[in-house]
């Protein structure tokens, strides 16, 4: 990773205000004290390791349900998302929440009525769409709803693959799959399709927005769904979603996994 | 950080088992691949990368509650969760929740009745045990009641800076603090001390575990208490914990703030 100049102003204008010790003081500051005795290169180098712990705070944060609602991912921390998105940490994350979940879900007892629930949202739960963000700036740019239905139409966002290994295991278990997602109805053939061409299969329903669901924010309208379900005798045991607005509101299941998302958020 | 090879051993005894595509395999295997053409400190270097980002899932997976109970750190992430305990990175995820939950704080326009209430746990949230938690493996031994009772009747664990200038911003805009603790009735004249020495000051009440309370789950009696609360009219607003069972169950406040803990975990 290189840090361009902009990306130094950044990183003080953007933690100087809320930390009081970390704001440049001429009398003590970190980067002239070294700037004769060290070699820039190293000034670089701790730089870029205060930017990197920062931004992870920043997402441990997110995934922690601890920031308010963001619009977009902060600037200084562009780069950070991409590298994590693109690298192993993404995919290391993706593994063990499918790992715990998988753990979770064969450690239950199910009974023989089939009403014992699996919820599993789909944008970028069970499928991925890093081709779109890669595009995109990985959540830097602002989210543009006409580009990304643009793309949810062309129907080819990728399996995430340790989601696809859960998504099976729970279902040899004998689970009812609810997918419920925020897409609109309208784009029901698509996702199916989407789905089927990525190896899903199976499900017992696929949730969408309805009209009526229009403008309710996800938390609401997730929470009503998942209100009906249980009035019709489901028991929802798991919920694996990457937002909290997934997992988060009423009739909330038994264990929730959130999965790992710096892209985006919805309320 | 150097990585003995035991650590090798276990990396691969922890992981494997879970990923199959991390099983070694002989006829690709990606030690044996490279073990002519480079160096051996590569291996290392690329194994402590490895272990780094597993063990930083593991980190992540505990702060998104997506984990089961566990009863200790594992062995393979013990000098990773040392370092981060005594690094920045601890730092700097306290630091943003102290300042995401005081800009919440802020936010709201509170009543004139004196029932807008903030609640706070204690042990990992107002007051650090690290010098015990130092001297016992950072959370790789089991925990030992006995010799952390003994450590708490000294009454000298330390303040978390950030969360003291939360709890200092919360008193001064109004809200009534409430500290609720897991700690033992029978610690209540040490742990006013340790507090007030640690700069703590003005709390509503405090609510430390009675007798009644003895062998019930944390989630369950920190509810209760959440509960009696909301009983006598408060309005729970915010809520700072470094468990998630300080923070989830029933009466649960308008938005919670998890402070990261990796060395220990508490139903």
């Amino acid at each position: 990773m290189t840090i361009p100049l902009l990306n130094l102003f950044l990183l003080f204008s953007f933690f100087a205000l809320s930390f009081s010790h970390e704001t440049p003081n001429p009398q003590n500051n970190h980067h002239n004290h070294h700037a004769f005795p060290r070699p820039l290169i190293i000034e670089y180098s701790e730089l870029e390791e205060e930017l990197k712990l920062r931004c992870t705070s920043w997402r441990f944060a997110g995934e922690a349900n601890n920031l308010s609602p963001w619009i977009t991912v902060p600037k200084e921390c562009a780069e950070h998302v991409k590298e994590y998105m693109t690298g192993k940490g993404y995919i290391y994350d993706l593994e063990i929440v499918s790992k715990e979940a998988g753990e979770f879900a064969k450690s239950i007892q199910l009974k023989d009525d089939g009403l014992d629930a699996w919820i599993f949202d789909i944008d970028e739960t069970l499928l991925s769409n890093l081709p779109y963000y890669s595009a995109h700036g990985y959540g830097f740019e602002v989210f543009d709803h006409e580009k990304f239905d643009a793309w949810v139409e062309k129907g080819v966002a990728l399996a995430i693959e340790p989601s696809l290994k859960l998504y099976e295991d729970v279902l040899n278990l004998g689970y009812k799959v609810i997918l419920l997602t925020g897409r609109k109805e309208s784009h029901r053939a698509v996702t199916v399709d989407n789905l089927i061409n990525a190896g899903f299969r199976d499900w017992h329903q696929l949730i969408l927005r309805s009209s009526d669901d229009k403008g309710k924010l996800a938390v609401i309208y997730k929470s009503e769904k998942r209100s009906e379900m249980e009035k019709e005798g489901y028991r929802i045991l798991g919920n694996s979603g990457d937002q909290w607005s997934d997992l988060l509101g009423s009739s909330i299941s038994v264990r929730s996994f959130k999965l790992p998302n710096p892209m985006y958020y919805i309320a």
